[in-house]
């Protein structure tokens, strides 16, 4: 029987800015990714973020940045591997105190925005940060870019892994995302995007922006929080895969081990 | 025999800048008060300092402080109780990372400034930022002043407390610190403050200002680590204690629980 | 005849956080009070919003904060007189690049949130910032609660000052604000707010809490930026005013001086 | 008669963190480059810092830098040329209000650590500078690299614009730096130092690493305020330079326009 992940980023609202529809959401996915604080989510927003997590029942993981909060994270910062390593640990042990204080446990991290892209295709960022996390817990699971050096770097650190793909984003024939600044990277469309969903978690392959068949081996797919329409997004994804009789669910370490 | 504990802020450097002797420092202390980046401390200088404390077997500590990179946590800002649990989980949690990647464990929290002196007198904030460390962990010891509402909301939450005395601060007859903005209030001859020190760790007493002796019952002496002859001060200390038969080591929370 | 101006705080979003509903405030107030970056407000905000309000021809002021991105400006800290002086001046100073940059001047510098409330009651607080306005220019206006603190430092120090009204907040008999914790300090319904606004600017008072009627005497009626329906406030505001007669218009420096 | 200026980055101490020696380097120099508070400086150490600038009556200019307090500006950011051109402009604004408050006048701009490298490089980044720098002053200088993108850039935008090199660092035979991370990029030895800035001032050349001499048409060198030595060096060169018979003074726009 088939399994597959929904994860979204949450916990990126900021002092009085709010962003995004985090409990609609947490309805629909089975694995939060909770912003600590570097690009979004200061201390009261993680804290509420992880009960509101854990009060669905969803696995909660962490989602560290780059430091650049005007920039959201999202843009590329020359760090150097020994400060990515520290900048990781750091993130994911202030969220870690939450879910402590939660009673419940961290099961993932997940790079966000910039850092995300470099760890896909630069090893000694990757290294680091899969370092970072095999330090701080060898239990949790490395979630990256379907193919990336991110998902190398954790197997060879001896963590367990989770594949991600996008809905919403056009792959090229490569398997590479088509970069935001190209016509066309994003699946704005919902059908489309869900019917994209449907393609990886049940055949294991998008259409790329050629009209050529890309493999994409994913463990998880990724809901886009800050999109207006993600709670409606996650519902219908949610119901196509149920409806073909694919289980939702967080990966377990154990299993993939 | 009597025994007390030597602490220091320590990895209050930033960035670019520099502050404090730590590594001479941690020769002479039992317990490392770490900053955790709100006031002072980034990543790098928290990864390395965990790991030179560690490497010099000195308990470690974490030390959260409002957030005030500017005033170096030393201004008071009306913070919530909810945003100071919250902001000090964060934080403890932040220098749990390092503390896992170094494998030691964290022993014990303290405030920094303007977070020490407010949870010294105000109740609900010290009820907050105790419910934090026994949220994180139960076993952490919980240092503050002596005789202030961060001990007794401690005691109340059920953790160990560790109450500090100063060398080179002046008490007052009520066994409260002269403030620093009076004249008086700092101990700047390193012989006298040597002498408060041992007053206090073998016979529980301090002069006050006008005189009066007053009583402090300490488990722990503060070195003040920004001062440039930290590294000096904290010898001698130790050298005048350990004279007199005083053992010098981090306190235990099983022994005080 | 009668004029009075109508403030607003404009451009409080900050990277990819939106907050207010700039434009369609901009085309109902008489005066723009933006954020210089310490509670709200980037370069790219600030630049955008100062290039706004000119196209709508409202009058630019800077609404300097204490550095304080979470709590947006409005938790209380202990800055002394001279760290105040030099923040205000920064601040300022940031703003007006962005007018020399659209071909506008700044015409008035209003504190905002915490820094605003301590200016109204303290002195030297007040006469620092009055002080960093005249240095930065004598021409600028210096905007603040009727009766205040800084209001009179700001005459002190050679100032034009406008004199600002709330209209949705209570007032005491004492004619101070009944604070925000209490009950009933917030007017939420719109037309009582309209009404109490017509009230202090037609006839010069507002009826407190207690039902007694305060003398206020105003320059400036502020419109709460941040809140669902503020453009929507604003348009009653205005077209009450100007049915009774009112000139909406900017204060004038040469005009009081 | 020839004549050059030397130039030095002031300011960059941060709360309670110094660094430099300001004062004894400000005796030596003709031009300082004041930090604004993204890489370094706050506004307490920007106000003292342009006063005694001033006092010493040493030329005062905006040293903007990318948003990165912990990695003091050196990290490549991936900012747009818009991102720039604001985060230019608001430093620049922030730096002349103090300029304002102590009654002296701006005279140029030099961009800090890494965002000076991108503009060495990057046309468009480069072109977004000098509009900043137009926009808000055209009678400020602009200081750059010597053969960069950014004094291309800065004539093309009709600035004046002054060609910096350096002392202490190993030019290549194409005129660039050794980039700091290869052996032989940095010029220890102070005497071989000021030999390279008494070469570069009199004859218009450096000697590249591989021997052969590079020309450089400089008309300000650098002289590294974070250095232990930096003021002891400044007083080197200095007296150099005056023996050889040369002027040290500020560039002049209205001289070079």
């Amino acid at each position: 029987m088939r399994r597959i992940d929904l994860n979204c980023d949450l916990g990126e609202s900021f002092g009085a800015w709010s962003m995004g529809q985090d409990e609609a959401v947490l309805a629909e996915v089975s694995s939060a990714n909770i912003a600590c604080g570097f690009h979004a989510g200061d201390p009261d927003v993680m804290r509420r973020t992880v009960r509101l997590a854990a009060a669905h029942g969803v696995a909660i993981g962490a989602h560290p940045s780059l430091p650049d909060l005007q920039g959201f994270g999202r843009r590329e910062m020359s760090v150097s591997a020994d400060e990515a390593q520290a900048l990781v640990l750091y993130q994911i042990g202030a969220l870690s105190a939450f879910a402590k204080s939660s009673g419940v446990r961290l099961q993932h991290v997940k790079p966000h925005g910039a850092l995300y892209n470099m760890a896909a295709r630069d090893d000694a960022l990757a290294c680091a940060i899969a370092a970072a996390v095999a330090e701080f817990d060898p239990e949790l699971i490395l979630v990256g870019l379907a193919g990336s050096a991110l998902l190398r770097a954790g197997q060879t650190a001896g963590l367990a892994v989770a594949a991600e793909a996008f809905c919403d984003r056009r792959y090229r024939r490569d398997g590479s995302l088509t970069p935001r600044r190209e016509p066309g990277a994003v699946i704005h469309d919902i059908e489309e995007a869900v019917q994209q969903g449907l393609s990886i978690a049940l055949r294991g392959h998008a259409v790329a922006g050629d009209g050529s068949p890309v493999a994409i081996a994913a463990d998880t797919l990724c809901i886009h929080g800050d999109k207006a329409d993600a709670a409606a997004f996650a519902r219908r994804l949610r119901a196509g895969l149920e409806q073909a009789g694919v289980t939702i669910a967080a990966p377990v370490a154990g299993a993939r081990a």
